[in-house]
């Protein structure tokens, strides 16, 4: 249910070595790539228009049933509304405003009204709640549910995955872990089959909706951390995996602070009572769509008068020292995880 | 194979109710809406941006494993090229100039480095035909292969589906039903398992590409075509259905003349081996990416000065006569034939 966990021969080996060919017409071309401002490689492409919001953001993400979601857990609104989430979070996290949805839908042949409706209306409870309107797509048949979301979104400028630089601080949004923490549980309960009894288990229940219905941080919370922040990005893939990625893009290097990492309390029952490690769900986890931010020392002030919910949990450092975990005063290497090692 | 036929409950019946839920939150709130001019119901949605070429087309197609292409007759990069293909021909049927492209991929967990490089070499063999770019998507594994390209396109003004008026001629560029003859001399050999064989027979060769290596006609033909154009969509489901589409969105009729629809020698011969009717083939089977346009009696010369590859096959008539064929002196309903039943 993890995406990256899901993915074929590492997601992001692929990627590189797509935009590495793509790439390389931009010498050919360089006419056509005059108002691309970013491709592949950041949470969203960023395209330059002209006029006053003059950069356009477009993020696409495809779930697959069994991949992405369970039926067995997940109603067909639940699943439209992490599909919305999980994309509005990547125009979040650039700091531009989500305006504009596409769905394509791959439906199994037998799919009741009932489903389709219930589909729908989860979906556009997450539009509506975000401004998103959706303005086209596609409907095929096939063996497995397929849904795929494209969306546009707008601003003056946004923030990159670039950007962050040595001493500036690093930041999350909310707690991390906790969509795991659900997911986690309810892989334990199919085990014997218990999983129905748990989903009506009202004491598991918000950290349960935590990965069944995860929400995206509002385009208000990303345009204002994007006004003090160096480089931002969302937690779809883990802390760990976000991490490098601001740390590639920037050329920089990152130290996390292992006990500042925000658990929730929940979570840290669950894990508690599942013998496994909370910081690891954070670290390698995903789908908490938190928002990652790296930021001035100066800046951290002037932000919280504006917006409080956020810990400090690392720092920036040079490119040569690499991605770190500090825990107990000890440094180790801040490895990727297991998630993305399908090769 | 062939989309329409694949449509569950009917694509279009989905889409009507998905887009009358959508379209009645454009009463609650006006101000999202102000800078959409196309959302469902053309090629592409249409969203005016501020600047010169300030309109933004996106469309979107999802196509699937043993439901539009067969990995028995289809290589990796024909699926590529004709999934560009019929993105780009949405974009060029509104007389806008393609431009950035975002894939989404769900995989197979054993597929080949060697069949994902033949697919990114149709796709990027169609994108840098089309000067189109490729600046993201998303890559996910599952059983069946599924691909979704969302792709933008720019334009001053376009041309919709709307904008036929009555006394319009009605015309079409190239032939139409030569991807449903290649198509049907496929599923015949497939019956008696000898379509590689067929796959290597030289004399079929160029109408099994109509089929397997669909060609969008290109924007600079689309944008001259527009220029005259009153209205214009492109032959993905067959005649009768898209010249439904034009009299829908115009509120017009329209009378389409039998014997001057345009199709090739080589689909006459194939549909009188298969003995059936070749203008079926146009009227119903589809995927020939061929723009269909109506235009005034006045315009046409001047068009066929600079552009000669179309056919005149019908008139615009008033919304009460409806739509109707006209054979041998005598007209009929022109019914939308058979590839959109699945109830």
């Amino acid at each position: 249910m993890i995406k990256s966990k899901n993915k074929i021969n590492g997601e992001f080996e692929l990627i590189k070595k797509i935009s590495k060919k793509i790439y390389s017409s931009k010498d050919k071309k360089p006419s056509l790539w005059k108002n691309v401002l970013k491709g592949i490689g950041d949470d969203a492409a960023v395209i330059k228009f002209p006029g006053p919001n003059n950069r356009l953001f477009v993020t696409t993400d495809m779930i697959v049933e069994d991949v992405h979601f369970s039926l067995l857990w997940s109603t067909a609104d639940e699943i439209a509304m992490k599909l919305s989430e999980s994309n509005i979070s990547d125009i979040v996290a650039m700091a531009a405003i989500p305006r504009y949805a596409f769905l394509s839908m791959s439906i199994k042949p037998n799919t009741s009204q009932k489903f389709m409706n219930c589909f729908m209306k989860g979906l556009m409870r997450s539009f509506n709640k975000h401004n998103v309107l959706l303005l086209g797509g596609d409907t095929t048949k096939g063996e497995k549910y397929v849904f795929n979301l494209c969306l546009l979104g707008e601003s003056k400028k946004g923030k990159f995955r670039s950007g962050a630089r040595e001493k500036d601080l690093i930041c999350v949004t909310g707690t991390l872990g906790d969509s795991m923490a659900g997911l986690n549980l309810l892989l334990e309960h199919k085990k014997n089959n218990s999983y129905t009894k748990l989903l009506h288990d009202r004491s598991k229940k918000s950290l349960l909706q935590r990965h069944l219905q995860p929400k995206s941080r509002t385009a208000q919370e990303g345009i204002l951390i994007g006004k003090y922040a160096t480089s931002m990005i969302d937690v779809s893939d883990g802390l760990a995996s976000e991490i490098r990625h601001i740390c590639d893009e920037s050329s920089v290097g990152a130290i996390i602070y292992y006990d500042k990492i925000p658990i929730s309390l929940k979570t840290k029952k669950i894990a508690s009572m599942l013998n496994s490690n909370p910081v690891d769900y954070a670290l390698y986890g995903g789908e908490d769509y938190q928002l990652i931010f790296t930021i001035d020392k100066d800046d951290i002030n002037k932000l919280k008068k504006k917006f409080k919910n956020f810990k400090i949990i690392g720092e920036i450092v040079k490119k040569k020292i690499g991605c770190l975990l500090s825990k107990n005063g000890r440094l180790s290497k801040l490895h990727k995880g297991g998630f993305d090692h399908l090769t």
